[in-house]
């Protein structure tokens, strides 16, 4: 994808945190069509107020948003409307985002960047401090849910330029991170993580 | 069932919180078959590391717990083993605790008793503070979940006296809610909840 002035890069194994003011919209882009992207969203005025998907998923009466939802947050107020979605809808509001503890888990022996991590330093970056690490939204992880609850982890079921946008409900603070998974699948089989992209919609 | 003096009461509608030494371990019963227990596990050390239903799902690889598995923190370390449970195993990890945003959403219009209140009071009443409501274990809540991610609000598939049993892996606190759930046949197609008993063990 070539960088345009109003294109902005998740680097590969990285976070990015924006503003957003109510009504604008995020299009979010897997631009080479494999890549997780963990996202949260904190209000802009509080932000221990933030999407939540333990909240979300008995609004929406389902375990994974599609287009069409109100993302709710942990005071079941909409935050974001989920407007566009150009991929199969496979995204997940089940798995704690990544983080140091888990990469020991699966045996690494040294650090090993995490999305945990990313949010925290993306806040930073934008002069916030995050109050906690809430479970995001997986964007394009796909994670299997069998008839017995038995979960898995997939491959992404998404295409290179495939997006979503989300609308703004409140002023808020979206922060994003592309995710640095290597070891299991889930960020495609080649388990080598990529950079993704960003616009903002007036 | 009749009170002994080893055996406590969770009132219909309240919450409860008791330390457990590691080791101990606390038997919760549902007494009379047809209640859900919300129920929070909090490192006693430090109230910020607690029992994580997004870190519990992708370290059983499963969306609700079975007897034999360890239950862990946002730090990913083991808190509660799951020792025994008599019921059919249906329990939920998806579903926020009720609170009073849920119930203005479902019509009331009046402050309505809610595990998330519940909770706070019980940790104060032991001279605690919980530093936020973590997604619960909701204790045989039914939520079944169809191939397509659609969720629905089952009645318990319980029995009058059926019992799980948690062991304590650290020092910690246990709080646990009788859920005042009565719009929804979460607790029985009665709409009536009812109370809950714990007894701990050495």
């Amino acid at each position: 994808m070539s960088e345009r002035s109003d294109t902005f890069t998740i680097p590969a194994r990285r976070g990015r945190a924006v503003r957003l003011n109510r009504g604008q919209a995020i299009k979010i882009i897997n631009t080479h069509g494999q890549q997780v992207v963990d996202t949260w969203c904190f209000n802009a005025e509080d932000l221990k107020e933030f999407m939540s998907m333990e909240h979300i998923r008995p609004t929406i009466g389902r375990i994974f948003p599609h287009k069409g939802d109100h993302l709710v947050s942990n005071r079941r107020r909409p935050m974001l409307y989920f407007e566009e979605d150009t991929s199969r809808g496979v995204h997940d509001t089940l798995m704690a985002a990544c983080d140091d503890y888990r990469y020991g888990l699966l045996g690494c022996t040294e650090y090993h960047d995490n999305c945990t991590d990313n949010l925290f330093a993306a806040m930073r970056h934008v002069g916030l401090t995050a109050p906690e690490c809430p479970s995001p939204l997986n964007l394009w992880m796909n994670i299997p849910v069998d008839p017995e609850g038995n979960t898995d982890w997939g491959e992404p079921v998404s295409e290179a330029g495939d997006y979503v946008v989300l609308r703004a409900e409140v002023n808020c603070v979206i922060a994003m991170s592309a995710c640095p998974q290597d070891i299991l699948p889930i960020n495609g089989r080649r388990c080598a993580p990529t950079e993704a992209h960003y616009t903002i919609l007036g």
